[in-house]
């Protein structure tokens, strides 16, 4: 692993003739439910492992697996099967809580994890990258979410404390994605618009994820000619009869799209 | 629990005579050294509980122990010594991540957990807020974090989108907590003029929970004076050589200042 996360990604998606990073998410189980989660995970990276580039975690897995349980084993095979991991903790604590959580999930074996800027540098994020830099892991920062509620925080006006202008704080946040170094930036399917914006300040340096495809409305073809390089698919693929030929027309269109 | 969370917070704070809620974090163990902290924080409560009114849990604990195996049983334990649990996990992402994350730690037993409001409402925390009514628990947000960076987001100065005026971020996010109906907000007590200034918004109404105590720099007089309700004390008591003696001496002091 003596690459960067960004260049074994880019190598990834280039081997694999895929830019889609598959959400492996699925709805709160009760107890009793609990054990078919693992095996339903298990069976939809088995299924559609050959259309995408890398799988994304959340804690739709991580707090019914455990981390160091099953959620370490899927990780393992999401690696054996050449493929990426990224954990989706959206980092925002403190900068010794982040650095254990780097530490853990890193520990685990993922290969990159998502952060919140909004938390700052000096005992924010800081840790974050040290320990991701020491591992050479990724790190990729959330600018703007695909939600509705996102033009609250995200879209929001703030008085830049740089320029002493007003500035949307999603255009602040991917000033602050190049000046950190990240290895990649979040911006919504579902605003297209933003992903043009964050990609004219960005340009070919920091790639950007886009989520929100399908369920929550984002459209493949917009995202991507926006400047969108990875498109992130979780319940259109995983809630799906058929999760691998789902899987599969969404990476064709996506190809047909560059 | 046919009482608010807020409600069982005040009668065991009260029945306890204290108003320390320990932050039960320890620091990142290599897998060899894992098995240790389940005894290190079970030994921990059993020194420290006649001092406190309840027990947050962070990452520090989750992501070795597993939210369904040690950490449950951690709960439960809390529980039975009469004390409240929150989970520090600082919710922040899309509304149906949001739920399942928030159905999963009240499964857990948690009777709170923290959010941050950035995230805003649609799509964003009001899932949240709806599971935590539906099983009568408890939202605390974040409004102004103890840590240098926190200036960044926190303490930054937005355009409200309701006045269209100036004002600094964590003034919109005390409203938020009144207008959302939170349980509770979360200012550092590394910062007394801020809880001061958040305490003017939300007057007795919404209970402000005050971490970044002792190893962090804080000081109890003067969050307290500020308006701070419960003070949250983590590794200044778990990393001390004696853990219960640092509690009582704490909780002492706190009571010495009302």
């Amino acid at each position: 692993m003596s690459v960067s996360f960004r260049a074994r990604m880019e190598q990834t998606a280039k081997n694999r003739k895929s830019n889609i990073v598959l959400a492996l998410d699925f709805p709160f189980e009760k107890s009793e439910n609990r054990e078919t989660l693992f095996s339903q995970a298990k069976h939809t990276l088995e299924a559609v492992h050959p259309y995408i580039c890398a799988v994304k975690f959340n804690r739709h897995l991580i707090l019914p697996l455990g981390t160091f349980n099953d959620v370490q084993k899927l990780v393992e095979k999401v690696h054996d099967m050449k493929l990426l991991t990224i954990m989706d903790c959206k980092v925002n604590d403190i900068g010794s809580t982040n650095q254990t959580i780097a530490e853990y999930y890193y520990a685990a074996g993922f290969d990159a994890l998502t952060a919140n800027p909004f938390v700052g540098w000096e005992e924010g994020l800081k840790p974050v990258f040290s320990v991701a830099r020491r591992l050479q892991r990724g790190v990729i920062l959330l600018v703007y979410m695909s939600h509705k509620g996102a033009s609250e925080g995200y879209g929001q006006t703030i008085f830049d404390a740089e320029t002493g202008e007003k500035a949307p704080q999603y255009v602040s946040f991917g000033k602050k994605a190049l000046k950190w170094g990240a290895d990649g930036a979040v911006v919504g399917a579902t605003y297209p618009e933003k992903i043009r914006e964050v990609h004219k300040i960005l340009g070919e340096k920091i790639p950007i994820y886009s989520p929100g495809i399908g369920t929550q409305g984002g459209a493949i073809e917009s995202a991507l000619k926006a400047g969108a390089r990875y498109l992130i698919v979780g319940r259109t693929i995983t809630l799906a009869e058929n999760p691998a030929e789902t899987a599969k027309k969404i990476r064709d269109l996506a190809n047909q799209c560059k």
